[in-house]
């Protein structure tokens, strides 16, 4: 008998190497321990030791957020309608001085809840002290890959304290938890400092995940300082050698994704676009990174920005903008989109054989999204609504690793309550700016 | 003692004249009949005929939609990742012969479900069967402001018969319904259509909903075949001499503003940015409309092209596409942003002595929206996060005319499971489609 039985849903099927999208409807999800073991017509008589009735529900993979900084939750709302140098260098370094152990454990808490709740089952978080984030994961049931963000001029022993957190943490939580490297941007890394970076991943056998080329500008900064684009820096520093993910890329040049396809190794971009209408960044050159190949998923960015942890919001933003820049509707299709949501975000990560898919032998994680909503009615394209109607509070039951986190919309691992009374208490000590007591200056 | 008194809740005020936009914690709303009779600091001994608790809620103006295809909704999800001419001529107008009076009715019900679960309060609804559409809006107990589409070529009498709609239901509904001329389009209505449509409207004493100037291109075909643009076709036509709702606009050219601006008369275009994300039309110009004094309004568009009846997602989307089309994060300010959706919409509809204020003398449409869920917490900015974090999901309460219709999202004038199915129960009939069986020709 399978440990758990998803009954009568309608599957989002994305095996299709080619890119066709379709729904397997009324079919049984079967799970066994942590893998998805079948996906079957559905059989009234089919059980199992746990059912969920999945009628009217959309079963996909859970949703994928490639790029975070979960826990900036706790100062959403404070850095509104500002240039991104003063949104750096007047708000968000200046209140991340602020910021202790304890605040990013309920803000990874708080925003973990958050995309629970929005059907995010795996983030790639990139923040400060991220023991306590690991330790929130952990307690949360969902899967992350982590990386301890640092800066060049806070030296090499804090990099090296960003290794040890790598070795502390890959693979724990029943492999629920990986790591990588984090330096924060190529305009706040050194060429040496990077190079350091690359040894530690190479000797850990990792991955880096930093921001680069978020906008032109600093493309443009670059080349004035450095006579090299932010992903030039990145090549010639031995970056591309290990598995990369690559935050924003809105500057990223035509010459920079020859390079990046040149590099022959792994390397995947990470697509905010609600962070870039709101700073005003431009938009990653989706299409031209994809014909060359490289792995392109979304995500949210850290809810300063953002201002929430919502992929359905990012993805209905990726296929729209994409539409709107083209001028041409017949672009970025439904299936092209929801391919970039699962498929795409999986291989970011470089998990493409374990996640993006609800087949045999992925990892189960699933989420159920109701589809019976008078804003989803009548019901003539499920995958349509996917994209253009599914709000986050359509999910109604999460599933990771084989076990329910959220059902019923009731979060099963974390305690709503407490975690807002936590954060609500702090509002004030969070709040506080002093533009001179900030952790870093915004200067690419 | 008050008829409703709402309780300890945080009031959004708009009534400054420049634009400040700020929120009264902690009070209460009284209202008499349909009136706000008084917005007060909260007091434990205050009471009421009937009593709502508003802790951790904001109380707005209930939204304003101010141009939909509301009963659309029956045919979403069957015209995507096409071209603007395909969307019309092989999708659109062949499925709307399929269109019947019942089908508006439930069609409309659903749409009015929709908006009432999202906040939305008032709609300026341009479709067809306008009997039914009205008739679901007096059950349904919100406000509309209602046009029967009417094109060219289906003659002088079915226009005259667009008028007779006017007359009777204009003011009905205790005043919740009032009606206007709402020819589809300068490209599928001529001159002499248009002249007729406006003497109507005078003699009615109404105004006129139309699309027009919908995307450069069109501007573009009609400098070509009329030698005028489309606004200059309604400014020669006399349509301005009327009050004007313009929707979409994404055509309008500079010289067309100068043209709206001398006009003298009461024009409001109507903003729908999500249709124009999907369908490649480019943006309205917002801020040149906003120098000219023209008042701009968020909207939804139909069903088809949206796909659904949004207006927190039309709000964020309006404000973060004005962001990133200047790529400029310090325009589209979180209070203009919020007077677009308010004052400017309540304009729009010419109703801004009525709506769009909690205000001692405005009708009682108010809305109260959730700020406690994670995806608010913790609460820096009620202002920020009703732009960026607010979901129409978030909406618990919903009152028109000084009646609750939403109660802790439980809809109390309509019959959710009964409009699902009856729409369900048409799909298949709906989704057929015969090219050469189409109500149209797109053709600008």
């Amino acid at each position: 008998m399978p440990d758990l039985l998803i009954k009568n849903c309608h599957v989002l099927q994305t095996d299709d190497a080619a890119g066709a999208v379709s729904v397997a409807k009324n079919s049984d999800i079967l799970i066994d321990g942590n893998r998805i073991s079948a996906v079957l017509p559905t059989d009234a008589a089919r059980t199992a030791a746990q059912v969920l009735d999945g009628r009217e529900m959309l079963a996909m993979p859970g949703l994928i957020n490639t790029h975070a900084h979960v826990s900036m939750g706790i100062f959403r709302g404070l850095a509104e309608d500002v240039s991104i140098e003063k949104w750096f260098n007047e708000y968000m370094w200046p209140l991340e001085s602020n910021l202790t152990e304890e605040d990013v454990f309920w803000g990874m808490q708080l925003g973990l809840a958050e995309m629970i709740e929005g059907g995010v089952t795996t983030v790639a978080d990139h923040y400060f002290f991220m023991d306590r984030a690991a330790e929130a994961v952990r307690q949360a049931g969902t899967r992350a890959v982590l990386g301890w963000a640092v800066f060049g001029n806070q030296g090499y022993a804090a990099l090296d304290a960003t290794a040890e957190f790598v070795s502390r943490w890959q693979g724990q939580a029943n492999g629920r938890i990986t790591t990588l490297m984090a330096p924060h941007a190529p305009y706040t890394c050194d060429d040496d400092f990077l190079r350091a970076t690359v040894a530690h991943a190479q000797n850990l056998g990792v991955g880096i995940h930093i921001h680069a080329a978020e906008t032109l500008g600093q493309t443009e900064a670059s080349l004035q300082k450095r006579g090299k684009t932010p992903i030039q820096v990145l090549a010639d520093t031995g970056v591309f050698s290990v598995p990369t993910i690559i935050a924003h890329g809105c500057g990223i040049l035509p010459e920079d994704i020859t390079l990046m396809q040149s590099a022959g190794g792994k390397i995947g971009v990470a697509h905010a676009p609600k962070t870039y209408l709101k700073l005003g960044m431009g938009l990653t050159p989706i299409f031209d990174l994809q014909a060359a190949g490289i792995a392109v998923g979304l995500a949210t960015d850290g809810p300063v920005s953002n201002n929430t942890l919502d992929i359905f919001e990012s993805l209905r933003l990726m296929a729209m903008l994409q539409k709107h820049e083209a001028r041409n509707p017949e672009v970025m299709t439904i299936p092209q989109a929801i391919n970039i949501a699962v498929r795409g975000s999986a291989a970011v990560l470089g998990m493409e054989n374990q996640l993006g898919r609800i087949a045999p032998g992925f990892l189960a994680d699933v989420i159920l999204v109701d589809m019976s909503g008078v804003h989803h009615q009548p019901l003539h394209s499920i995958t349509a609504n996917l994209v253009y109607n599914t709000r986050a509070g359509d999910v109604q039951t999460v599933i990771v690793d084989g076990r329910i986190i959220m059902r019923d919309r009731q979060l099963l691992t974390l305690d709503k309550a407490e975690i807002i009374r936590r954060v609500k208490g702090n509002m004030a000590r969070l709040a506080q700016r002093v533009p001179s007591k900030r952790i870093q200056v915004y200067n690419p």
